[in-house]
């Protein structure tokens, strides 16, 4: 096998989901593509990988220091909702229900996979409610174990902030599922019914 | 949402088997990859896609101008397989059944994608007929309607070399599959089983 085509199986089998027959067809594909448009995908790969910036205030994935959102003077800026990822804040954006902010955790705590609550930005977080002005904080937090994990430290972490509300989304997505596929509807509702924490 | 991220996922999109929604999920691992290894990623796509060569022989992808199979002098170099397509190749080769050489088209014929004889090797197959020495090609061309019309206009070419026998591997192979996806067995047998054509 040519050695080019090896090397180009071997990287595309590291993706997720792609075993090395489907790195084969996917190089087959490459063959079939102008040269120019394999450039502009892998150029645009390699500007994402290198260039990607956070948001200095919530996490998200951002081109400016304040992402969209958290500079859309139009939004609700008391409501702050809790997400694991970037994904997250796109599927709840879909439903076109939610008028707050967003704070990207980054991830959940998984001494499994090490990953600690320092790991995440959960001081980011505080920072923002120091600072004030902030009613609400919904938890949006998937419910596997580590997500569950994850929910209780948050709860003892904002404790500390007496005058603002924490709620969780109602329990309306099934356990274990990864709230990045769920469908809008089943969100929306999540949304509406989310519940004050004791 | 992000730029760099828009641009990214409507890149990926691209791809075969690809939707938006994978397209996100594989740039969210691409986050999670050191920048470095997503680095060596796309040189390894642009270097495959810009250096790739083909063999002057067979058409097989290959990195010298004579592809390691044509190089091979322990290969029987009296029998051609005639496949469409490089993966074809590998997929017999996987059977480690065949010792001869190979002839990839690069296609098949096609009046409705605009596929014309003339775009495939079928020139630099006579070419090869032309220099002698080759007793046998065998026709392992998929079972589709553009497959037998490739199958009929080859053997139409090929009744001018009256000493070459041209043979078919057997129809072990369900109508519409693609004899990239068919296991090594059935590939096997089809080749041993293949047969003379009047």
């Amino acid at each position: 096998m040519s050695k080019l085509l090896q090397d180009v199986v071997g990287e595309l089998s590291r993706l997720p989901g792609v075993g090395s027959r489907t790195a084969l067809r996917l190089a087959m594909h490459l063959l079939r593509m102008e040269p120019e448009a394999v450039g502009e995908m892998t150029r645009s790969i390699d500007r994402f990988r290198r260039d990607v910036k956070y948001c200095s205030q919530c996490n998200n994935l951002s081109d400016d220091p304040l992402c969209p959102i958290c500079a859309d003077r139009e939004r609700d800026h008391g409501t702050v909702c809790v997400v694991e990822q970037v994904a997250d804040v796109l599927s709840i954006e879909n439903t076109r229900q939610y008028r707050g902010l967003y704070h990207v955790l980054g991830g959940v705590i998984s001494p499994m996979q090490g990953i600690a609550p320092s790991d995440l930005k959960i001081d980011l977080l505080c920072e923002r409610l120091d600072r004030g002005g902030i009613r609400e904080v919904i938890l949006a937090i998937s419910t596997s174990v580590e997500g569950e994990t994850t929910l209780f430290y948050l709860m003892n972490r904002l404790r500390q902030y007496p005058g603002v509300k924490i709620t969780s989304i109602a329990r309306g997505i099934g356990f274990g599922d990864e709230l990045e596929y769920v469908d809008a509807l089943t969100i929306t509702h999540a949304l509406i019914n989310r519940r004050e924490m004791e």
